[in-house]
């Protein structure tokens, strides 16, 4: 299990290279939701997601004996960019597995982070089989996306600086899941280092294995998939799952017309640009008001990668 | 004419009801570039443009016997949203003339500072006459968008804090030119504040009238109009061109490709929401490159108001 001291030396580890993002406010939205509201901008991060964060901490916690022939991941999206960027930091080959039709404006990204691609069928077993083959071939590490305790404690950096740099102490701190890295990672941050501060899941409706598996007690898949979240796709993993049962306050869902028009609010009033995923802890504070009301909120906008080409609205 | 004094007491007037936005920097843009690019982001400023510094300046520079009636102004942008936040600021109606074709987004933003709004048809004598006519009905002060001392001090704080928040000296600070507040302002600033800084305005070629007049010596239309920059289609006003005439180096002009590929690189790279018009400085610094190579370059993002339906992408 990871420790407080665990997550304070990923976090001078990454330091360096990643940028410590502004926790923002806005009169209208805290009016809205009738609370006080934090939001840390993840969006402003490298690569555009806090997926920079466990990348890197994945990526430097290796020796560099261990490293030096490179890491292989799969992933359509910000894990991608994430293993591109710590490995062109540390100066080694990244291998990135990506699903043929993977959005032109994330290959490009990968792709500008000099990492080499290979396109395969997107299905969860193509993409392993493809990422095995390449460590085979390579000798290249694996870093799975979220369940890989670095990464965890690379994710979990986020609400660390949110605490820190919140004045005086939250209530909540929210959070989208979908493989898990982000959440628990949050509930471990605010477990070890803001007493008294519960930590909310937001999930889309179309991906809900996260808040089945947290009911049912144990690693459920979702009864059905379809969402415009597309970084909420993923299931989790035991390692991630555990944490969650152990230190997550509750899940709750919010319907793709609410990521929408949320991301159409951050958008208009805020200016930044954030993707379906990553509003999706802001959709569900203003679905689930009643219980926010009042109180002092955390809220993690955690990417804004999106194609311009083919917005929702 | 306004002095360095002026200017600071704009600065200090409004100085509790804006933001002191952010000067931004990034890898990407500044190797783009080959230059050091700052960029100053007033799409996060109040009312999401610039335009709220000099129609707040306006408005708390007169005596408040003066104002007590009122505020009238004619605008379809960022102007109409800058008087209505100043008048809901201290307390006083706001009367604002806009075209009966105004974007939907800016009609809902103006009226929500609860400014009484009266459309008209979209030529410059009809919105001139209804502003006239609502002047004589309720006794309220007319404020011109732009070609008025207290606007182009309220405007220049835009590069004042550009100036005081960049390390070391900017060779060039770049802004767009419309009816020439901005542009005139940040001439000014750059003249009292930054010895030896250059100021060069972009200007859309297709409402090519700024670099027409300050090439002849007088004001002069533009030969065509048609421009996505839906900010800048206004004409210089004869007390922003005589300090452009005096403290401006150069014009150049941008073409509506140049505009498009910028915003999008803004909003691709920079996470931010920048409308057409705030990007025409940026994408006339992508189009010279050559002067401004090896350069510290100050930019203004001038806003972020765009309409999401309609976006040209």
């Amino acid at each position: 299990m990871l420790s407080a001291t665990d997550i304070r030396a990923a976090h001078d580890r990454i330091r360096p290279f990643i940028h410590r993002t502004p926790v923002l406010t806005s009169a209208t939205i805290s009016r809205m939701a009738e609370a006080e509201v934090f939001m840390k901008a993840e969006c402003f991060q490298k690569v555009g997601a806090f997926k920079a964060r466990g990348a890197l901490n994945a990526v430097l916690s290796l020796p560099a004996a261990d490293r030096e022939k490179g890491i292989v991941a799969h992933s359509s999206g910000n894990h991608a960019q994430g293993i591109a960027y710590a490995c062109r930091t540390v100066g080694i080959p990244a291998y990135i597995v990506m699903p043929e039709n993977s959005p032109r404006v994330k290959v490009e990204a990968v792709r500008g982070y000099g990492a080499e691609i290979t396109f395969c069928v997107n299905t969860p077993e193509e993409r392993q089989r493809n990422a095995d083959l390449i460590v085979k071939e390579t000798g290249a590490v694996f870093v799975h996306p979220y369940n890989d305790f670095t990464v965890i404690a690379g994710q979990a950096t986020v609400a660390k600086e949110l605490i820190e740099d919140v004045p005086g102490r939250l209530d909540f701190v929210l959070c989208p899941v979908g493989g898990g890295g982000l959440l628990s990672g949050t509930a471990l941050s605010a477990h070890y280092f803001s007493e008294g501060t519960s930590v909310i899941a937001g999930e889309p409706e179309g991906a809900a294995d996260a808040i089945l598996s947290f009911q049912l007690g144990k690693i459920t898949k979702a009864p059905y998939v379809s969402t415009i979240a597309d970084g909420l796709l993923t299931t989790l993993g035991d390692k991630t799952f555990a944490i969650i049962q152990e230190h997550v306050t509750d899940i709750v869902t919010v319907p793709d017309e609410d990521i929408l028009s949320t991301m159409k609010l951050v958008w208009e009033r805020m200016k930044i640009v954030v993707e379906p995923s990553g509003v999706v802890a802001m959709a569900a504070l203003l679905k689930y008001a009643g219980i926010f009301a009042g109180k002092r909120v955390g809220i993690i906008l955690t990417g804004g990668n999106v194609d311009l080409e083919k917005l929702p609205f």
